[in-house]
């Protein structure tokens, strides 16, 4: 299949690695792969994991550069043994030819290991071998260096492993090959706190089969997305839907791509002028990580408290034992002590505060696992206020600490944009996982 | 390739659906077959991912079912018009010949939808059609059953998509298609703080090709693995090479199968019958949130402070103006007071602290983003006593952040096996990403 001269349209996915077939790791570079050449335009026929066997490796980069104009291959370009994709390739595109050594590849290996005050162990010069015909893709953030080379009508990309090596190596690679603006016109609004189904009857008409643009919304970790996508419409139209889904989506969308529950909290208290500090037990300090993932935080996240142990709930946040003996640690009194009392000793103009049980251990039939109190307060004119929801996450350790943190952010931004927060007299609006009963101004 | 009575001995796993293709889902499922494949001793020979096209599911159900024993496909056995996996799966085994509708199958889909008070939509009665010969595989999650057919010498398994529905189908299948306690014996040792190429070097014969069990290393985030799989070697022999992998990897080597940085870091704690608390910067809080994914990490992590702004250094931790001006936050003297100041502040035999730039902004010549001071103190018998370590992280601030949380963790296990602590005469190990320059008490 030849590509013509507005690049590739097709494309087959490789990943390689005896770990992967396995079942040892999961392969997630499959799918970001497919969805950045989706955005430019570029359609996936299929995906191939296998071995790190170098006859196989052969057979599946030949097949597939039949088939499809673009091969995206990605493992096995390290410096063990067991690492084989480079010799495969050569087996492909020079049989019976030796490697040869790539020196601008070899001399930024030994700068790197110099770097890190290392010895170039030998092995690892293995990394900058490539088939002749074919070059080197820098690694901006590793040592394994990427593979490009024409074979037939096709184009043999060989990325390494670790997604975050991956990632710029590929973009960068496609910034070249596919050219700008090749993606049809397309966009997504994303939304937290309602659920997938919700979200998808909200949008009535709009998901209609056959409408152009298509619609189609799908949900992940919490996440609500609505991606808009052309097929002859043009890019005006894909802007009012993504205006449209927006309106029936509020006050729940968040933001377009690319933004995160944590980057609308950011953006919505920087725009505000306002800062915020964290209380956490259950969390342990996964809220303040999510705020502090946003570069720039600091602007507005002053810092926070991890409270595990109720010893700690009283000495740096000054919750009274009698509140921690009578409502226990997990109680909206609790909750609302802790926020209450971030405020009062670490300033800021909002606090949230975080405590449930995470599981697997620790629950009781009224305070099952996954009951989680969000506390959030302001210190208004009128005195701090704060103001405490209950929560039933489903799911284990993990899945009940990853809601919880981002629902946190969730009624963090709605309180900064006046919606539901203490501050104001906005009616809270519903939140997916919320337990029966309203949300209350907390008893202090 | 026949199937014995011993039941099958190697698989191939294809994943059906436009979305998979796409990169708009993830596929898990993938994963999930061949791990259980493997806990049986059935040996996965690869995956293969392709759109809801009728003939390339056909065309993948026959080449798979060519090499392998067993072929497990999910996805596609939905009502809608896109599923068609069923209709693929009649072209090979039945061709030409009309699908039959299975009456057991139908009757649970009427009773199905009679209990959730639902009409039965024709539409899903497609669900309760077969091709001649093949089995239905009852779904106790949801509408769509599987199937099951004898393909020349091999047995060719449909599930449905959704992972809740697909793992009790598969698990039950299995059961009756694999005798138990088939699995081959395998194990892994994991280590932390030493780069790939030396962790493999130190292998040395033990990862000759050829050789039984095989050992093979791979290494993501930071973690290097060394899988012992028995080819026809026996338990014990994989049990031996896993032993000769710990030694030659300590004092790196932080656990087997499962284990991770924290969870060792933990078990350390645990066994020495101390505890920790954590002062953070940069890290945000993720310091404390990796600490609290362990279950029952209340028995030794008691909280922490997360002081992102000077004011909260002073305010929380009691670290001196003085230090803070003539040093700058991220210092050596500015990690130690951290420390100082988190274990007489907040309690605990160690703590941990963590000062540094994760960019993108914030970095200088003298102090680039990626540098960051680990501080670890310790309140022995002479009093507290701190030791401070220089890192120079490469990545982005997501990368940053995290190669600094396992640092930290790794810094804490040896600590807590005395190995490299402030409260040791032992030296300190070197760790990846350390800068230049030994580490040393920390100035007061």
């Amino acid at each position: 299949m030849s590509t013509d001269v507005a690049g590739p349209r097709t494309a087959f996915i490789l990943s390689i690695g005896d770990e992967l077939v396995a079942g040892e790791i999961l392969d997630t570079n499959a799918m970001a792969i497919a969805a950045e050449l989706a955005r430019r335009g570029v359609r996936t026929l299929g995906h191939g994991t296998l071995p790190d066997d170098r006859g196989r490796i052969a057979g599946a980069l030949v097949d597939a550069a039949a088939v499809a104009d673009l091969v995206v291959a990605t493992g096995g370009l390290g410096p063990t043994a067991d690492d084989l994709t480079r010799f495969a390739l050569g087996d492909v595109v020079a049989p019976g030819a030796d490697l040869v050594e790539d020196e601008a590849s070899a001399s930024r290996l030994r700068r790197w290991f110099k770097a890190r005050a290392s010895r170039t162990v030998a092995t690892n010069l293995v990394q900058a071998l490539r088939p002749s015909g074919a070059r080197m893709l820098a690694n901006e953030h590793g040592t394994a260096d990427g593979l490009l080379v024409r074979h037939g009508g096709a184009t043999i990309v060989c990325l390494p492993g670790p997604p975050r090596e991956m990632r710029p190596m590929l973009e960068g690679t496609l910034d070249a090959l596919v050219p700008a603006g090749g993606g049809l016109p397309s966009g997504a609004v994303l939304a937290c706190g309602l659920p997938e189904s919700e979200a998808a009857d909200r949008l009535g008409d709009l998901m209609d089969r056959g409408r152009d643009p298509v619609v189609g919304t799908t949900a992940a970790d919490g996440v609500v997305a609505a991606r808009v996508r052309a097929i002859d419409a043009d890019e005006a139209a894909v802007r009012r839907d993504l205006d449209a889904v927006e309106r029936a989506w509020a006050p729940y969308a968040f933001g377009r791509d690319g933004a995160t529950p944590a980057t609308a909290a950011g953006a919505a208290l920087r725009r505000a002028g306002e800062t915020v500090v964290t209380a956490e037990s259950c969390t342990g300090g996964l809220l303040g990580g999510a705020l502090t993932e946003v570069s720039g935080s600091s602007a507005w996240y002053l810092g926070g408290v991890t409270s595990y142990s109720n010893g700690l709930k009283r000495a740096l946040l000054g919750v009274p034992d009698e509140v921690l003996e009578r409502h226990g640690a997990v109680s909206a009194e609790t909750a609302a002590a802790m926020a209450r009392g971030a405020l009062a000793r670490l300033g800021g103009d909002w606090a949230l505060s975080v405590t449930g049980i995470a599981g697997p251990d620790g629950g009781t039939p009224e305070k099952p696992v996954g009951e989680v109190w969000i506390g959030i307060a302001f210190g208004g004119d009128g005195g701090p206020r704060a103001r405490v929801r209950r929560f039933r996450f489903r799911g284990d350790r993990e899945v009940i600490r990853r809601r919880t943190v981002q629902t946190a952010l969730v009624m963090l931004r709605l309180a900064a944009v006046r919606i539901g927060g203490p501050a104001t007299v906005e009616p809270d609006p519903p939140l997916t996982w919320e337990a029966a009963g309203p949300a209350a101004e907390a008893p202090s």
